[in-house]
């Protein structure tokens, strides 16, 4: 049950950081749909380590194979299964933590609930349970794109660091992610002191859809921005998620942030193109927290399953700061969460073929 | 598909704001427990417009009907049905909005999506429709009070103003619901100034869940963030959620925000009792944004289902500042999203009767 | 979880055959459909006891009322609620059997189950719960005939007498709701004896769906034919469900029952319409097994829920034969798992408006 | 959506017949319960063609590579994902079936509903699907046994044979898995003339679980025979489930079919083991209708995708009767259905660990 996103457009990851192989099945992925396997390997390679100073230096090839679900190039509208081995995984490093809780990870959470745990990086928890996550974002972008929705997305906080503008093709000229070069750069510097002093640091994601058309969603349980905020929130290492004026709305009033249609479509977007659980027409923003990566260098006080205490330093190959590989992740849940609501849409007010 | 939250507490509400009744029905609550039908009438109560001068003067009696699933005062474990008949519509209030699509309210995209749209105060994306969730969320807090677990909640922010304190036996005892007795009068002046300028104003409503053992939770999919987020951004007029540190932990470092175990329990709560998406056994805490009211008396351009431009100005009774009455229905969510948690993790882990 | 039938049009039946009412939440109900509130009411007139001295005297009223999703007379996309108040219950009837177990019923396995029983006339596992069911299916059946879609039915069936004929016409002219008029009386007098002998009967209720296009079924899981066994398996004292050629192509050869395709469409139809899950163009034809009703004059040993045993006689009012009552819940039933596999369907493949 | 069976315990498989893999992930599986990979391996084996004369002599290895969910040879309460490689998959031998539709086959449903279709072997639909489902049974069965259920079945009647005895130790002893020797041997000659005749012939398959408690199976649309009756109606070629006394409970009277408590327990079993969809302490029975083979070498009319026919005759590996192979397939998928119901009761009534 836990696994599964979405309830037309069904996600469901599997597979831990130090086992065999993670990956995905894709259920209810419409056919007819020419799936470019270049284009789930770019998303991957996006989200993958070692890309940058900034980012850990672990290199995982991840190299995707599609296993059933494409014929001759073209989705059958059958489960597309999605097989990434892993290889760099260095088990050992992880031979001191059997039996010690990580400070801010679900090491203790874990072993509460299952009583049974997978200790080596993570397991279950550690952020390579996303490159499923990324390849099924792969697929559902392509399925957007012939609707004419597009995803793009960047680091638009780091620290004190805030991006002034939302300029996408810088985008992926930066490590950072980062849609402002100016902001970037600082932002960079911030990481680089994060690193240094043994540390990490926090920031904040801005993933945005152009095109989505106004009807999507599915009021009241399922509302388009509930479903986001699960999406997100799915994510490892988020802790807040905001739709269009989020947070901000807070210290505002109504004659300010009441968005007019005007001649079908909004001038203003505080509604973050979603208004009563449904597109609106206007661009799908959404924003998320995402906090300091819990594995630092520094000596830490940490619980150990006996009850007792010691110190660890989380010496392995860690981001200072995850939002640059954050980026593709929450991209991918948002076109994952898109398609969900578009099919949801075409059930409920179709027209049959 | 759209209005049922929960897969093993489910919870689908029913009902338009002046159709003949708002409802829910409420299937999975576990068989044996006593339900006190006064319990269910308190927590309506709590949400019925009317409560003070800071609220709509709306007078909604909001009497509910316990339909089925209850025996001589015990849960029987099959769906409870309740039913609360609307009384005090005024529909013709609503006459002139047939072809008008309100400022900020969910008009267009209800056309656009459904093609039909009951336009008498906003049909099924009126506030009304939270009647029913917190007719649910009495019987899941009723269900969570047999294993400890205890929700408190309260307005902790409107436009400027913050909370400096959690005290939450003051909650009932200012109209902002707020739990700090200062604040609250900051808070109620500038609500009143804003409906004195015909506006309305945002804010921050809190919910904390005390008593939660260890383990709720279904990574990675169903993380007790994830359904937390999708709970929340469920409910109407809320554009933002966060869970603990939240945004704030974007300007941290994680040397500051790393939640450490001690004896078996966390002396810092950064996680919001949630760490991998699995309660870990500190308080659970959930933050909503809360925009402004979308009805204000104010002229506004709007625009028409023909196309056009109008002027309008919702003279309604209509709440210049949502929080205090958000609040009955985010602890409510809250007490929804942690039944269905305890649920799966009973049966995921828990022992045969 | 348990009384949601539907992925896409879902059905959740609510209330007990003693408690103040019985009724359904349909959501997912397409919108922009004119909706008959006597076309509701006809088919629960239909499946309403009392229509002919071969099915039970009670006479309950079962006036319909629509709360929700219908405006102006047409669906509005929201949930519709419907409710019907329970009137004639004479609960006193069974105040001797709130600690025995009847012969054959669920009173047993209820105890089981949920440790609460509701031992008034069966409770929840009450015939009455399907009024529900069939307000739900004369909403299905309204939408599928916006589509060409028609749902028939009968008793083909009662102990050793089979139906030669299919004149679905002749359905309402006889009591026992039988297709073939010759076959009606024999079957009418079988019941009569088994009344008479203080017994009941069973026999088989067949239901087909004519101008189902192809296409509609989700393999692998959610397949038509297992979808329409779900739903017929979860009519009360349903034991079996075969589609097409069922059982007796046990005894055929792949020569005789291999359905060819000629023009576009079958010319025999084993497959009773379903082929690999899927509609094919051809009737989809049901047939279920209704065991003989379990309520009986006749004095019977039962066991006690103190663990002893005692004689019974259901004295009651009763069905001695269930099938003319079954008939009306087995074709909503077959209506609503189309309408869920018809959205599945557009879902999936249909275009956007 | 539609590849997923199971609420709390779901089995979600993946793959065409001629792919590169076929596989499973089963999601839900309580933590802690060692498994033992050979017996995966077993019921492979058991499921595998060319293991007797009466059966297809196309060679499958079916190895079976766990790549999730199982760390130290326990389960960890993650996803396990099952992965088989298809080998001996000899595509070239359908390339002349590209745009005919095999008779009795779902090749014209298929295109009709995706548009697009793998043709090689059925491609989904194909019983190599089946590898999932008795991949994830066998975890199924190891969770099973942990309470002290037992899942048998075997072939019960072939054509016009029937099998008197029900001595399951017989099953896997000879070819027909019949569990009476005598009626295995007149069911292989009924097999062996139909391969002969160039043609194949039907069957019933029976399973039965013993061991299993009350309580079991969610009324009133999740009831245990409803489930049962999904369960197996999703295998290939099945065309008919009941459930105990099932289609010849038409032909009795109620004083012979009220199954009675006596001493906690039924001493008749007419109900199959489930009362009002609840298990009730005797064996659950469930018998399966299963078609003859669709595939015959016997020249068939076919129509052709451009609507025109031809003649056919399909020279390939083919089984003459499924019903050996559908067994451990039947017992999957029983195993599979309790798994889901057993956990639907521990949410609903069972102990907080």
């Amino acid at each position: 049950m836990s696994s599964t996103f979405g309830r037309l457009f069904r996600v469901t990851t599997f597979g831990e950081s130090h086992g065999p192989a993670v990956g995905v099945v894709v259920d209810g992925m419409p056919p007819g749909i020419a799936v470019d396997a270049a284009a789930v390997q770019h998303e991957l390679d996006r989200r993958r380590p070692g890309q940058s100073a900034l980012t850990t230096q672990r290199q995982e090839a991840d190299r995707a194979e599609i296993l059933s679900g494409v014929f001759e190039g073209v989705t059958t509208g059958t489960p597309i299964a999605i097989l990434v081995r892993n290889t760099d995984q260095r088990s050992k490093d992880y031979d001191a933590l059997r039996d010690v809780y990580r400070p801010g990870h679900a090491d203790f959470a874990y072993a509460e609930k299952y009583g049974v745990r997978d200790h080596r990086g993570g397991g279950r928890s550690s952020g390579r349970e996303t490159v499923g996550r990324v390849a099924a974002g792969a697929l559902a972008r392509t399925a957007l794109a012939s609707v004419g929705v597009r995803i793009v997305g960047g680091t638009v906080r780091v620290g004190d660091v805030a991006a002034a503008r939302r300029d996408w093709d810088e985008v992926e000229r930066n490590p950072v992610r980062c849609p402002d070069a100016d902001a970037a750069e600082a932002m960079a510097a911030a990481i680089t002191a994060a690193r240094d002093a043994k540390d990490s640091i926090g920031g904040v994601v801005e993933v945005v859809a152009t095109g989505v058309p106004a009807g999507w969603g599915d009021p009241t349980m399922h509302k388009l921005d509930a479903q986001l905020g699960a999406a997100m929130l799915s994510i490892p290492a988020t802790k807040g998620v905001e739709i269009g004026g989020g947070f901000a709305m807070a210290a505002r009033h109504g004659s300010e942030t009441n968005d007019v249609v005007e001649d079908g479509r909004y001038r203003t977007n505080w509604s973050g193109g979603v208004s009563g659980g449904i597109s609106n027409g206007a661009d799908v923003v959404v924003r998320v927290a995402v906090r300091p990566a819990t594995s630092i260098a520094r000596p830490q006080q940490a619980a150990t399953a006996a009850g007792g205490s010691t110190t660890i330093a989380i010496e392995g190959r860690h981001d200072p700061c995850i939002c640059p590989r954050v980026v593709p992740v929450a991209e991918a849940m948002l076109a994952i969460a898109l398609v969900d609501a578009w099919l949801g849409q075409r059930a409920l007010r179709g027209r049959d073929r």
